[in-house]
């Protein structure tokens, strides 16, 4: 039972049963990352039998959900040399060649996307026992920067569609608390094949980006999808998320955690026991429509998964398009 | 032999040879990612043995070798919320939650990526035979765009190390073309494991980017990484590019094809025939380093690759963290 | 009269009666501002009694009024260095110095600017008879970039307070229509101060962004305030405007002309007489409301006025921060 | 005379001499821009004799000075429409109209701009006695933004040209420290019209960006116009900056104060007793070249001028194009 009153005192208990602090030793900047092995990496390649390749990352685009909430806006993309430029000619190049080259302009978490480890602190520490203050400045998180995973994000992927084992036509409603009763209902229900374990990349579907889709195409728009009301993880689960020592979790909604959150006041309550305290990486976002899909049509909900961040040196997030192959 | 002085006579002459217009069909935007198939994928997932991974991205940033040609700048990188922020309180979230997030703005080519089919236009003709106006405008590119490609990067990685079979120290010099003779003579070395055919995504290393390395290390920057002198493709290995029926190749350099290009007066003269001939998907400024040590320790030049670009919606290019798996 | 119907026709007419093209050779790159003369801003320098000063830029911020249209973007502010940083001591400098810095993302036409002379074109053709693809590519605007008045905008500034003479509680309604009527009403009522002649830059307030204002103030937002109903200059002002042989016109609007347009399917019909044809330049959300209730309390409405564009290189509209000083 | 090796006893001493703490309340965000009252600046209009305006600012443009120090890198200027796609027909719009639109991404300080009273610290304070981290946050400036002084930049210049007084042709070397002695006799060889006092904003040429600009015709670049060794102000005139009571200053450098600087381990000193203590406005990288020019012909050397930076909330600096009228 959570007392809605009293989120500090939550987070701090759940901290403190939690805590992966020194696990790997004072220098770790990998965190629940330690548990995907080579070994883990091999058994998951068992898991590609057919060859189908999903794309899990929705497009980068203006047209996003993004409304500007602490300046997370929409990607900006604009073209340095165009098709229309080489048609006319007025590019400069030789022998007939013309090119077009682009730019773009985005937060980190405009979109599909995982959350570093110097992405959310309890009480200014960071992920092992950092002060803030030490690892992210202006300049960047200087000693978890996403670049230092970057090898790492492959391994087997298992999918809970718990949209479809507890919801209603594939979808949880808005606010809906998932809770390890219902992971672990999802889990039986699905099978053998959905069993999550060490070094697993687990993925909760829950409906609620189908649901933006299908707001979108009739024309209400995005609405509320980045920052309000949604389903996803209850703050209870952070034992569970913690005892199944998996990598990371990603999820199809903006804030993994269910919203609104659990407590009478509160942010993101479980993001600040997750990232600093069990050192999980988050993965946000994320479009798990097509591999659902997939997934209820054969009964298999595991797969090989790769989702690779791009590098950027300091960043405390980074757009992944992440590859599941079954 | 190359006629020094009529670059436009011989792209046209290698554009007729290895066309692939209409070989997909008049609405085909995918080019030679239809060699790519699931079987394919099946066949490479075989390769996973040790379950060793490998991250083929340069970094993200400031410090890249961007020099501003054409707008091209390296990465910047700057943070919405900060640790220091956190630990100093001014954040305004609650029960002792703190955050960082961070913004980018930079060139879809600054670094590591793949270049999509609308980035080069021969006489103003895009891929299949389209006008480019008709397909990248101020607005991106309508039909091609990278996000076309999102599901598909994931099959048989091949590498070519043309620097350690043909060249000095594990080098080839600025300048150097590599020929159809060359890459023979590579796949030959390397025996069995570096056969390439259809469907596969080859990598071919020059050692460029180590020699750029060393002058980083030894205080003398990046110099001409980015356009400068460097060793690459000859403009002759058009035909067998198109005859192997790779789907995608990647090279740690900067252009791909050697540089200077090998007509009196040219740019890039062997894009003019991959990209909106051939259809053929071309990486640029992968790192390739560690794989290929990897690769020279156990003889094996094959492996499991996924390299999903970032799903820009009308990108031209977009970058790519490509991970290999041995 | 305006025919609904023939938004072409009326446009050709307007643009036949009121063309500039050559009046300045075929070179001319400024335009109406070739009337404000050295003679004119040593008049209006003798508007200048008071010597209080008034900025006429709304903020540049995130909370602006763009919404996206066509990707214009409200401004992104980020920071470089910070003082949380200083103070925390982790920036590196010597002897106790501190700073901090920024970045901004933003288009050109984010919020108060003056449109260039490339921004506008009539079916293909650009100021003085130019083709639009000669003039504005990908790199921006070759020949009339606003960087080439850089130091022009500096003269009389004279305000119509349209809102005030003829609206209701000073304000305008969305959809009215100013026509020259109104505009010679308005001249009438506020006295000889207001007189509109040759290189004088014009000002013409609506109350459009009073009422933006109260509605931020009462919880609604901005609004439609960028692209949506407003009220504005007539169509039929195109021929006052041209015979005015003003340099500049600058409104408390996104678009300057009334919308929605006066024709059944139309898009800124005026803007595509005014600027290729008379090549006149067109302010857009300036804040007139303090100097207006200045000028309503003490009877002037002439003033000496800068609004000098910040000089992007090809840039076909910039930010400014006018200063009218009485 | 200083002590190369004692910049913080420096600093702290001229702190402690200039200090302005207080002088306008505890709520003082505009520091001395107090002193530019609307009596000065109604003398300052009457120095408006021929009409000739001249604008201060260099070109913000990719081919700018910056290389990148603190990620300070020149502005990226790209296109949302241009005029090959308009001329194209691809734009989507009615009657024939169409248009060209623009976006820049650039750090705030990137060419011609103030410094606010928010970019430096001295250990931890910031100007008015304040806490840095009180001040400004990654969300900016929370009191002293530029935004602050919108209206305020608008009075008496007058042009110290101290590279034609005190140089050799017009320039004065690189790292040549302008001490008040040289200030003075630089006013005392211009004449009447060159006196310094309350309330001006005073401009000083030291022919640096002169000289940058032969270094580029001659095909040298820029060099290191953006923080290397530059002519400039030297930190024992802090007290003059002081007692004259100045509302800003600029001059045509990187940094305004001599660099090197003139301790064995410091940077920009002054700039720690200028901004923080006496709350003085700092120009940068202003163009004084063409003004030079007139006031050396004409022995006139005060002008009106404006110079209103572009608002951006919360910004500690920002982009200006001064107008100097004589």
């Amino acid at each position: 039972m959570i007392d809605r009153g009293d989120p500090e005192g939550a987070i701090r208990e759940a901290a403190g049963r939690c805590s992966n602090w020194g696990r790997w030793g004072a220098d770790d900047v990998r965190g629940t990352m330690n548990f995907l092995t080579e070994a883990k990496r091999v058994e998951a390649a068992a898991l590609i039998r057919r060859g189908r390749s999903f794309s899990l990352s929705q497009r980068f685009e203006m047209d996003g959900p993004q409304r500007g909430w602490r300046r997370r806006t929409n990607p900006v993309h604009t073209m340095l040399d165009t098709g229309t430029d080489a048609e006319r000619g007025v590019q400069g190049f030789p022998h007939g060649i013309g090119g077009a080259d682009d730019v773009i302009a985005m937060p980190l978490q405009a979109s599909t996307q995982w959350d570093g480890l110097g992405h959310i602190f309890d009480h200014g520490n960071a992920w092992n026992g950092r002060r803030a203050g030490d690892v992210v400045t202006s300049d960047g998180d200087r000693l978890t920067g996403i670049e230092t995973t970057a090898d790492r994000f492959a391994g087997r992927g298992v999918l809970l569609d718990v949209g479809r084992a507890i919801g209603t036509d594939g979808e949880l409603p808005d606010g809906f608390a998932i809770t390890t009763a219902h992971l672990e209902a999802t889990i039986a229900a699905q099978g053998d094949s959905a069993r999550v374990g060490r070094g697993d990349l687990l993925l909760v579907r829950t409906g609620r980006l189908t649901r933006a889709r299908r707001d979108i195409a009739e024309g209400r728009g995005w609405g509320d999808y980045a920052g309000g009301p949604a389903p996803g993880l209850s703050f209870t689960t952070a034992d569970w998320l913690h005892s199944t020592e998996i990598a990371g979790i990603a999820t199809d909604t903006w804030g993994f955690e269910v919203r609104p959150n659990e407590f009478d006041v509160a942010f993101q309550p479980l993001h600040q026991v997750a990232i600093p305290h069990i050192g999980l990486f988050i993965g946000e976002m994320w479009d798990l429509d097509a591999l659902a899909v997939d997934c209820a049509a054969d009964g298999v909900y595991e797969f090989f998964l790769t989702a690779a961040p791009i590098p950027v040196t300091g960043a405390v997030g980074a757009p992944v398009n992440p590859i599941a192959v079954k």
